[in-house]
């Protein structure tokens, strides 16, 4: 998770919430962008979302590509029941989308885990590569051992830039050229803009991530145009800037009072007129200049980033082997 | 740390924080409440504060007694010289606390580290207990052997009643029955009401620790009245709560635009005449029925946490005992 | 686990070991020692013991009472399904083990995790705590909630000598005093003789837990005679002197050419006469004055630290309360 | 740290110990190895070794190069002093190698820290790498502003062979490939002969890491050959193989009688007139098929690992950059 400052806008990893931040200004339909949601036993919302044309991509501020976003409010309960279906499902969904974006079920794989092992919230990534089956020595040093159902995986946590003095794309594109595979999937903590996203959603994406996009930034991303192989990204927020919270909980407020009373105006002012995005600059020019705009994530983020890296991890392993079965994800990670 | 919700005030552990609040509604003149503060080389301000009587005591809504608070803005930036000098001046007003509070040179101690140490922004008392010298057992089975300049320290971490199922105050008091100290000092990790408080902010205190205040509440703080022995408490704030941050922004806002117009009321309606815990009312209304009220911490609350146990820690070991000194305090720990 | 080091035998804090040593001297039956064994599946043994008489105590060194001792040679496997089964079985030892010295199934119990969490192999007793589910606060504060089928069970790490400045069985003893338990049960790190019994070995014992026994010891112990109630001990050897290593090396070594020759005076002189415990006194004269005689753990210690805490806090939840299924013990703890 | 079993020799990546078990054979002279010794106040021995004929390199085991060991018997006992002067003279020793090796004082330097985070006795290259300095993307985002004094250096901790499924030579090309230093510093984990070296001796040593070299062995190392840039690697020994505990407890027990009698033979038979590596081979074949021959680590060693990591970042930090106080180390690392 490396943090881009230099724009704007509601700052959200999830194209979801751009989706609905946009639905403000361009209203349910927006063109080039279809989503199809549908629920899991009342505890999961699975929502798929492509977005096909440049239009709808502008319209959202996201790429064009594929999406899925996997909403589990109850994720944070410690309930390892849940926790088991939300793996299960996971593995299903992710095996239908490498299948609809065309990766076949040899192709070879890398995953990387992005982020700091040694700051909690941005641990996650490094800990999916802990806790994943890794498979590629096998073949290579013992193919005639591989039991079928199995495809060649590796997982490297390539640590981030302020420790290791390297673009993390640069280390992955040396990874990718020594070891070769076919599909790079990397996993990352991602900013959401509210609170109550935060370890409750998984995201995945075949737009490949991005580092910043302010002008002329010169990093370059974890893209198929950068590595010269398809990039599938799973995404889980597990942080949120202060002035995100403050700007979505206004925007609660006015939602709330507008049930009650038609002159929000009264009470709220010309907050009330204000577009989400001009709000929040108000917020920040309030917050930052003093320093007061940090990221945060919630006080039991210990418990929350490790029960979330078992669930990506099992839900990997199921998905990338065929040998796993994808109704009893658990018993394969640790 | 454990939280009580059961009432509707802004939630501050900090009596600084409780005194701002209320010069609100007293002006900076509050009888009963006195404070008088110094800064320290630009990086320090502290503030000493004597709540003399009842009135005073309900009108900032704190306990009779004595509050030393040392604020250093700069302590999340990683200068190992400033924690040091942190630790020193720690050491310098916590001596001078004892001696003002009447505790002698050889008054035995026992050390409360209270908090989980497997949740990080609650570790931050266990961490302190395995850091800080503790010397009693030397003087119950070697003590010819203890040089001089030494008194009795000892430190326990009890735990939390969610993982113990014990009351703290209980396990305490225990272990004071059987050890016998003359003071209790207790370190706990606090809710503060500003974002930018956390992890810069230590509080000192002779009021004891008191768990949830509400109608009812049966449970027993960590008090002279409860264990007989003084208690001082030794407070750094690591959580803030969605709703005091979202709160303490728009008092933000409201002041910044002051500056710029006199008519705040047009830009913010109602909200610009509500006192602040009104407000806050109105934030937590719409926040808590859909559980986004969470306590949150700052992405970087591991590293945080660490330097500030080996602040206090440090600190503690030069306070306590007359062999160290107290300008070289980072020497005798860990 | 605090370490003894006053009386030259050969180190073992578990009475299996204890009676394997002895039956160099007295042969497989020793009179007031009974033991049973059996196997589960090929994957445990079982074995009970029973002390009865001061001569069958004295002649393993261990005290009169029960034991019960699990070992499952391939438990650092990391197989999840094999741990499953040691916890399902853990659970029905441990409750008939309950019933045998005659604790009720309302008695209400107090567990301590020994150790220190700071220092992996000795952090086995307070990661139990930290997982344990413990349920005394809800009979306390909302007894007409609690469900049939649960008793009240509270967990406390009380820390070590070292960290703390106070015997551990005083402040347990405080603890005892205030929570007012029907049994305590102390879950403790040990030492073993052996490298192949560290966590692989699950030790439940009745006679308490007994801080060295050198002459002039005046430390106390968490048994029944100082805290007032019974003490059941869960042990599981982490560490192994470097010593005792060496000696049942030499042992091994011994018994391998013994198979192969008759004359195994002329490969191993003098050594092959000796006792266990002249030999092992030798190595530590060569190893103890030049400080080698150093406690040593497996290099993997981290994870069957943490898996093995894993079973013992599903196989008490199991155990302690009816309404758990022994047979799914697993899904009661995280 | 990864292991070879291939071959039946005693274990050590020390070459000082290598030498040792050579003079056996060859007596303190041994042709084209050439050792010079010197002491540092009672507390440090620092030995310079060049190999410089392939008859010397044959003699000890080692490939010809230079190796440096600093030993520093005390270094367990968690003197914060004495690590800083181990940090001090570890900064002026590795600061004279790369001199004497002709690394100029501009080089490009790539910090590899060999090993997994997760193992604590496996976790010190990872965690010198978290505590290095690294200066590389300043150089490369902002280069106008990096004040002299300052070399570029990166570092990455690439995971091991088992975690990642790559082999880690490997990924060490591809980064260098896309980074270009000019030279690589690699930190790993070892494996000692002797309990008393574990964390108390440090190898520095210009032949790079060559993983097993067993017959057949096709993997590739770390080494100037394969990567095309010189390697210095930075070794501590962390582990221990139980036999080699034991074969060096029988070694000193030989070597203690034979100062009290002439008559060892007696004593310990054929043991006596062994060979190291034959007696050696004796206790693997007792231990290593019935799985007794473990690795092992002290008790202690997380605390072990953490202040090492941190002596020898601090180190590294002082030795590559001339602006850095090489009197005053400690100060600029974590």
């Amino acid at each position: 998770m490396e943090i881009d400052l230099s724009h704007y806008s509601v700052r959200t990893d999830l194209a979801l919430e751009a989706r609905e931040l946009a639905s403000g200004r361009f209203g349910n339909e927006i063109p080039g962008v279809h989503t199809e949601t549908s629920e899991d036993g009342g505890d999961m919302i699975v929502t798929k979302m492509d977005i096909t044309s440049d239009e709808g991509a502008a319209a959202i501020g996201k790429l064009k590509g594929h999406y899925i976003t996997i909403e589990v409010p109850r994720l944070r309960e410690k309930d390892s029941d849940l926790q088991d279906r939300v793996a299960t499902r996971l593995a299903q969904e992710f095996a239908g989308f490498l299948q609809k974006i065309g990766i076949g079920k040899d192709a070879k794989v890398l995953i990387i885990g992005l982020g700091n092992w040694n700051v909690t919230p941005d641990a996650l990534g490094p800990l999916v590569v802990e806790n994943v089956m890794v498979t590629r020595h096998y073949f290579e040093l013992m193919p005639e051992q591989v039991s079928p159902g199995y495809r060649q995986v590796s997982a490297v946590a390539p640590g981030v830039l302020g420790t290791t003095g390297i673009e993390t794309s640069e280390i992955v594109q040396g990874i990718v050229e020594r070891s070769k595979p076919d599909l790079v999937i990397a996993v990352d903590a991602l900013a959401s803009k509210a609170l109550e996203r935060v370890n409750t959603t998984i995201q995945i994406a075949d737009t490949g991530i991005h580092p910043g996009s302010g002008v002329g930034n010169k990093r370059k991303g974890l893209t198929q145009e950068f590595l010269g192989v398809p990039v599938v990204a799973i995404g889980v927020p597990t942080v949120v800037y202060a002035s995100t919270i403050v700007n979505s909980t206004m925007d609660m407020m006015l939602s709330h009072f507008k049930r009650q009373t038609s002159n929000t105006e009264q009470i709220f002012g010309m907050l009330d007129k204000m577009e989400e995005n001009e709000r929040l600059q108000l917020v920040r020019e309030v917050l930052d200049p003093v320093g007061h705009n940090l990221l945060v994530t919630p006080k039991d983020i210990d418990q929350f980033i490790e029960d979330m890296a078992n669930i990506i991890a099992s839900g990997l392993n199921a998905a990338l082997h065929e040998a796993i079965d994808q109704n009893n994800v658990a018993a394969y990670t640790h």
